[in-house]
């Protein structure tokens, strides 16, 4: 049986490696690569999606599942071996069930699509998309169709983002979610705005790169098994558990774009750097889901880095970095400003209040689209429609407005943005059962101490990489199911006495 | 016959592709990974390298060889398909003749060889590296002898880099040259030592930085193909004809180090980003042999770049990018700076007449330690024995001796140096034919413009990548072979008139 287990372990950790040296070629591409570089670079990199494909789907594989699985059935549900072969196992029949053939077709579509998209967007150009786009519905619905039967037909993309969720469940989620979520935006939008005019001076980008490395490497992201670079969009990818890496963009108009940004991923990669060791390579390396992912940047950037406790530590630091342009800036009138709530059109500009907003509309949209009951053509108008019925506000432009994100351009249509909000309903619940366990957190965190918070993350988030499922962990961690009341009560909390609600 | 080609092109194209995505992988190794990402990333180059190596040798390959055969005979000699399909056989059998086995134990051995000497070298350790360094002599003659029969055991490692050259040829062109140049350093050394004080002040790096940017810019080097970046060691590595890379070094208190080196790897590269694009990923790819790529940096490096009439243009730019150190150096003080010769122990560091020598010993201890007539533990001291009969100085310890070098701790020992000094002989060659072509090249190199001297190697050398041997290259170039004097001319030119001889 070791032996079977030795030999599925390589097969995945060929399967893996290629898909990581995959990932070296994509972070370099969008970080140092000459423009030269991209016509070799697309097809070494359409290569190594092929061979890694066709590893993870041998048939081998299956055979060696098949033989493991009397052994896996005498092990507790949570043994590492048990685990390992149930994940291998649902990876694999999720492959296997794609022909090759349209996952090629798929991989060139989605590169092409990506490219006229970044060409299009400048110029507000969505008649040069729409024909892009109505075949990548084409092909998230063949995806789907693949995974028949099922209730909804986004439910197998849904299922491959966040395992476990289906269109009803989220939708079930967000209505709730929605039903708190509108009376709090609809009683901030009654109070004076906040003034973020301070963070829109000029910042010059080497002192806000070094204030972000510091940050970074203080709140726990080791960079000694990670770093940061610049990219028009930040992201985090990892190449090893040891090799973690996050990008930001620097605006030196805007100084909370490249902070935020580097908390954010940091989160992110802190999650992949707590990983066991030992999950390196395997299907339980990585983390347990999109939503679960999320929860840690998020947790990282507005639970911890936008608290008043915060900046307590960090602001004196911060205004000893830009002395002309903070000195007369009080901490709690930046601690308004960071924390300004207003309808916008940008999800990731968004604040944390009004940010599930823009998702539960793109979802909404992706269910319509793939259902049939709305056209690509009509897509932009159906997005202004939402954003004035959602937010109050409708983009005057494409660009603005429905060719904002990457995702449908990039990747297919249905499963691509919730798991941005139960991220941040995760954000809370996880925050919630951590202040629990150690009530002198946010003391800890005021005095520029993330140890305590970090170390709970781990012992009970980051390590188990993807052994659980989002609902086991969920479960473990909080004791229950995933509930929307925490983070509904952190909102309450921190945006009542901000607006006086 | 078609269908074939283009078969036999795809398959090469993805051992190619392969051996470039693992090349990224170096590169990003060598610049920007973090030190955690080390165990991971030899695991997953090890498993490209194996990838590659068994498409290269893969029998369809040798089967649609000998398909092609006859088509490959009734084209002439030049003919671009002819070339492919005869430089692909060579590549295909020399490749097959090694076992995989083999090869997986000299990259392990390789890998695990390099680590050790380079812990043991700042410490001057070789019993340390020893037992490596027997293994790998150990494992170069096997190598060697999966080529047999030849007349020398280092004939198949000198053809792999030289290809055509043996031991006994080598040792005749290094005979006659010796001869030459040795009379050049003995009257030199007996006439005052120029000064390079003047190099050895404190120059900032960003200021040394940018000016290297500038030059390799301005020589030609392209930087939509290419990109610049700092490594402990200095090298030019290519993913594809659009995207060729180079590194330098920077040390602040000698200026010529990063300069040179830079200017030498822009010469490279050069070479690699001159190659007909449609020879992209086929065999006819790259450099035409490790003499001919050395020619290309060593001309740019030497002939060009410590030229009179190279600094009559960039002398008053360098003065003005430091002021304080250059202002009261005149061109012709710094000229001879940058082209003192004086015996010395570091090979990269050695001027344009000794530089030779440190070569052809290294080139003898190979033929010795290859044939048996040389133990590796009697080798720190027939080096040092050699360095004081050749240049007259010797070591103190073996850092600076026969650890200075990581040839033959991260790879073969045979076949590692010749190279070099093939290079400096063609350099000479190259740019005396190119002077006959346009004998206008001096004065527009002393007027900063480079585009004739490019022109003509691009039109002569780089186009044809490796489609032509060096032999074969040297012919259609010169009208004759290899022949010394030329480079040896134009030392005596330089060198006589520095040193009025």
């Amino acid at each position: 049986m070791q032996t079977k287990l030795t030999e599925l372990k390589a097969r995945l950790l060929e399967a893996s490696d290629l898909n990581r040296a995959n990932a070296l070629l994509f972070w370099d591409q969008s970080t140092y690569m000459p423009a030269g570089g991209a016509e070799a670079r697309a097809r070494q990199s359409a290569l190594l999606s092929r061979l890694a494909h066709e590893r993870a789907t041998d048939p081998a594989i299956g055979h060696l599942l098949d033989d493991l699985q009397p052994y896996a059935e005498g092990l507790p549900h949570d043994a590492d071996d048990a685990a390992l072969i149930r994940v291998a196992r649902r990876n694999y029949e999720r492959a296997i069930k794609v022909p090759a053939a349209f996952v090629g077709e798929m991989t060139g579509h989605q590169a092409e699509s990506y490219q006229v998209w970044a060409a299009a967007r400048p110029g507000n150009d969505f008649k040069k998309v729409q024909p892009y786009l109505e075949q990548t519905l084409d092909l998230s619905r063949r995806y789907a169709q693949y995974f028949a039967p099922y209730a909804h037909i986004a439910d197998p993309l849904i299922d491959e983002a966040d395992y476990g969720m289906k269109a009803s469940t989220v939708a079930a989620v967000f209505a709730e979610l929605r039903r708190e979520l509108v009376p709090i935006v609809r009683a901030i939008a009654l109070k004076p705005l906040a003034d973020d005019a301070c963070l829109r001076q000029h910042f010059p980008e080497a002192a806000q790169w070094a204030f972000g490395l510091d940050v970074a490497r203080e709140i726990g992201y080791d960079f000694e098994r990670g770093r940061l670079d610049k990219t028009p969009h930040p992201f985090t990818i990892d190449f090893a558990v040891g090799d973690v890496r996050i990008t930001t963009r620097v605006d030196e108009q805007n100084l909370g774009d490249a902070l935020f940004s580097t908390v954010h991923e940091a989160g992110h990669a802190m999650y992949e750097q707590g990983v066991r060791p030992e999950f390196e390579g395997t299907p339980l390396g990585g983390g347990a889901s999109a939503g679960v992912h999320e929860s840690q940047s998020r947790l990282w950037e507005n639970i911890v880095g936008r608290s008043r406790g915060f900046w307590q530590f960090y602001y004196p630091r911060l205004q000893a970095a830009f002395p002309t342009q903070l000195r007369d800036v009080p901490l709690e009138a930046f601690y308004r400003a960071v924390n300004k709530v207003q309808a916008s059109l940008i999800r990731t500009d968004a604040d944390e209040v009004t940010y599930n907003l823009h998702v539960m509309l793109r979802f909404d949209l992706e269910l319509a689209l793939l259902e049939g009951q709305l056209a690509v053509k009509d897509l932009p108008e159906a997005w202004r429609e939402r954003y004035r019925t959602d937010l109050g506000i409708a983009p005057a432009d494409d660009k603005d407005g429905v060719m904002q994100d990457v995702h449908w351009y990039g990747g297919l249509i249905g499963g691509q943005f919730q798991g941005y909000t139960l991220g941040n309903i995760l954000s809370g619940q996880f925050y919630a059962a951590a202040l629990q366990a150690h009530p002198e957190i946010p003391a800890e965190i005021a005095q520029g101490q993330f140890g305590t918070l970090l170390g709970w993350l781990r012992g009970n988030i980051h390590q188990h990489g993807s052994k659980f499922t989002a609902s086991e962990l969920i479960q473990r961690v909080t004791g229950g199911p995933l509930s929307i009341e925490p983070y509904i009560g952190y909102l309450r909390t921190k945006y009542g006495a901000l607006y006086g609600l």
